[in-house]
């Protein structure tokens, strides 16, 4: 048994079942190695950020990671901005990357770089296999340390003379560390808080926004009348009708403002003190009343649900049930094609347990409020700022849940980083539907370049729009394999992605706003 | 005047004329300065790898550096790639990297990251600009790091604060630094060995490649005997009819290994004693004949020109003259479309002062030899083998040289990773032409899997082949606003190209093979 078979062995007995891979010379022995274990998928990419974000999409869904494979340095590199998400998001992923031989390294061959630098940033746990037999090893390691909560990449170095030699030696994973449950005296500095009658929230995020974590946050909001939030973006959040929705931060930073006034306490369920995106002249970073306390019942690692629990018990909501979100009774719209429009038809057409997928950027302001009553779904938001997140992560949710229907609501700009992802969709007949928002510009920046107080002028925005030539997103999607067509009217809209939705795999409607 | 306005001007000031850039917020005051510097020209990409390749391609063609402007730690991230090719290529580049306001960094908002780990690996000079009044300095102190000899990317990290207040100050660049010419005694070491009547090669990069290097080199040839080698990869070389002719060390081992075979001295000009791009199980590393000795008459940083001239007098060559390659008297191809035929109309049909961005990979290999007597041109290589390059140089070589039709010869599986190329070859009405070597596969990896002794199956050969479904080039490149057609026999081939290089502006021929 070779190094790459016994690191195959070892990540398929710890559970990995998917390779999402761009690989290169180096990585041939792992590649050729997939041929022999049945229990991984491989899934191409061309793209190292399709790679990379749908190892994200995947890890969201299953709480698992899937292994990535890439092709050295560079290879890495292209997949660095997705895995900065990922880091934001806490996904587990199993990231592999090729070197060259152990004894080729010091040749500073042409594609020899400072992998593990490369690495750094992203990954706290960085590990190269030199020798045979510790590869398998490594694998089973890295698998523990994905899970570790709160979840993180966890990278392996694999020379391509170790994973082509004999005497690999398949391990097994160590058992992972199970989140921890906040001490008894954090929750109850947490519940007196909650039982003093102060204007109270709890922030919520991680594992806290499944429907078993929301419906204990529910049930002590009820009780307590503490308000609800959550962070601004979240990993993944269930939503929808019977679901308890909880608002969000706002993005901006004097909304926030606004929407933390009053407040007396700021309780913390794996989220932190919010701070705005970015900073701007003369306006504050940090975003929690003057005067607000700061309290802390769990921390990202620690377990959002559990934590929740024994605060429930506390304030006496352990039998309390919070009102699920009504169904809500929309209309298919018409008219004129807007982000509300859109927003409206997603909202009454999007099927039972769908999976959205969302950079919609400055387009999908109004999704949230929209579908909070529309069919029960679970929502991914873009979490590192790094744009190209939304079409990756469709693509790896997918491969996660080949049964339920994934719906990529994409802004322009964002979807040209990664537009490789719709390939893979094709190849692979995924079930996405994507929905492109085409205002043809870097809506975001036209706002912020305003906000931040710069005294632009046609060269500026130039830089912004994404105009001249428009970008033909039915061409692209034709170009990679996907169907596809273009609408200009609400009507129009609600065909088309009825259309999707009823279509077998990827589809995508090019939403050709104003 | 602002941290950004004294940026720019300082860098107008050393030279600086082009700023490719893909910004995001934390970049919006320095891309509002662009409009009050009217010596300053921006140019979008729509993902950070045609940014940072286009840089790389403009640098080879001026040999000045453009400067980048992209957003943090991720949209650097982005950039990597092409930033290790340039690198390998010894390009100047000023890559300036938007950060966080400075009192905005320690708060870990979503797209803080490690911005000078993430460049550490392709950017030996890396400075924050954190005070307003050292914005200026630190740009004209880039320009120099960056021109230094051999050349290289200068990282300028900018936090939004220091852009956006008042108190810039505009900077002289300091002096660069002159190529160093080898000590006498080097190039006397060298000559005696060409004197000795021993089978000696130069093998040259760098500069020696220009046309006054190649004579200079072709001089020495012709009276000592010496064979003249080029590395396997150039930035850039000089070729077609009245050029002096270098053939390349070739790409595989064993080949390079023949080509070499019998030397008795292996005189470095600019390159490195030559190694394999990988390593192959029982195969060396090194490919240099035992026994043969090397000697280095120049390395990268020093002036190659200047060792040769000087070599070429030591050895009686002063007054020399080598003979030009003669113009080839091909026939446009008929036939079959293979990557033969689409060479020898390539070499027919380029027009005079052409530069030719070469990502062709397997589909290339005939294209060196029959363009050899060719209208005289530039050829720039893939240099670090982080494929992606061969779009994104031709935009930057089409920027730097507006006169000039710049040819991308182009692999599909490359040409995927930075496609987005192609709309800012659309805006900005660059006269590239690409011809498209469509054989929906990862050629070389198929080779390569076979090479490096691994046993493969259909799961393993599904990670390389681009088909199911295949790329449809014409539809990818309408999409971005680029007119194309898709070819499949040799006679169509000819048209379609005579058509690309008679219209202004880009245009892509998919050349589909087999």
């Amino acid at each position: 048994m070779n190094g790459a078979e016994s690191l195959i062995a070892s990540l398929v007995g710890a559970g990995v079942r998917v390779c999402f891979t761009n690989p290169g010379t180096s990585e041939m022995h792992f590649v050729a190695a997939l041929d022999r274990n049945d229990d991984m998928r491989a899934v191409l990419g061309l793209f190292e950020g399709v790679v990379t974000g749908a190892a994200d999409g995947y890890g969201r869904m299953t709480g698992r990671p899937a292994c990535t494979l890439l092709h050295l340095g560079p290879g890495l590199a292209n997949g660095l901005a997705n895995l900065h998400n990922a880091r934001r998001a806490f996904t587990p992923i199993v990231n592999i990357v090729g070197d060259h031989a152990t004894y080729h390294r010091h040749l500073d061959a042409p594609l020899t770089s400072d992998i593990a630098g490369f690495a750094s940033p992203v990954s706290t746990w960085i590990r190269s296999a030199d020798s045979v037999i510790d590869v398998g090893r490594l694998g089973a390691q890295a698998v523990q340390a994905a899970l570790e909560p709160p979840g993180r990449t966890a990278t392996i170095i694999l020379p391509a003379d170790t994973a082509w030699s004999d005497g690999g030696i398949v391990a097994t994973a160590p058992p992972t560390a199970a989140r921890r449950t906040p001490a008894a005296d954090v929750v109850e500095t947490v519940a007196s808080a909650l039982r003093s009658g102060a204007r109270c929230a709890l922030l919520l995020t991680g594992n806290a926004l499944t429907e078993a974590g929301l419906e204990r946050a529910g049930a002590i909001a009820v009780r307590t009348g503490a308000r609800l939030l959550a962070d601004t973006f979240v990993p993944r959040i269930s939503r929808g009708a019977g679901r308890i929705e909880v608002p969000r931060v706002p993005y901006f930073g004097e909304q926030a403002v606004a929407a933390l006034e009053g407040l007396q306490y700021l309780i913390l369920v794996g989220a932190k003190a919010p701070v705005s995106f970015f900073a701007y002249p003369g306006k504050p970073s940090e975003l929690t009343p003057e005067g607000c306390a700061i309290l802390k019942l769990a921390d990202i690692a620690e377990d959002g649900v559990a934590a929740l629990s024994a605060l429930a018990e506390l304030v006496g909501a352990g039998k309390q049930r919070a009102p699920g979100q009504n169904r809500q009774a929309l209309a298919l719209p018409q008219g004129a094609l807007t982000p509300e429009t859109i927003a409206q038809s997603v909202a009454v057409q999007l099927p039972e347990n769908a999976i959205i997928s969302n950079e919609a950027a400055t387009s999908g302001f109004a999704i949230p409020g929209l579908t909070a009553g529309a069919a029960p779904h679970d929502w991914l938001d873009l979490m590192g700022g790094a744009i190209g997140q939304g079409l990756p992560v469709a693509t790896g949710a997918a491969v996660a849940c080949p049964d339920r229907k994934v719906v990529a609501l994409q802004a322009d700009g964002s979807a040209m980083y990664t537009l490789q992802a719709l390939w893979t969709q094709a190849r692979e007949g995924l079930d996405v539907t994507t929905v492109l928002f085409a205002n043809r510009k870097y809506a975001i920046l036209q706002v912020e370049l305003a906000r931040v107080g710069a005294n632009s002028g046609p060269k500026a925005m130039n830089m912004l729009q994404l105009d001249r030539p428009d970008l033909d997103w039915v061409s692209l999607a034709k170009g990679m394999g996907v169907p596809g067509e273009r609408v200009t009217t609400a009507a129009e809209f609600n065909r088309a992605f009825g259309r999707g939705l009823a279509t077998p795999g990827p589809y995508l409607i090019e939403a050709a706003l104003g």
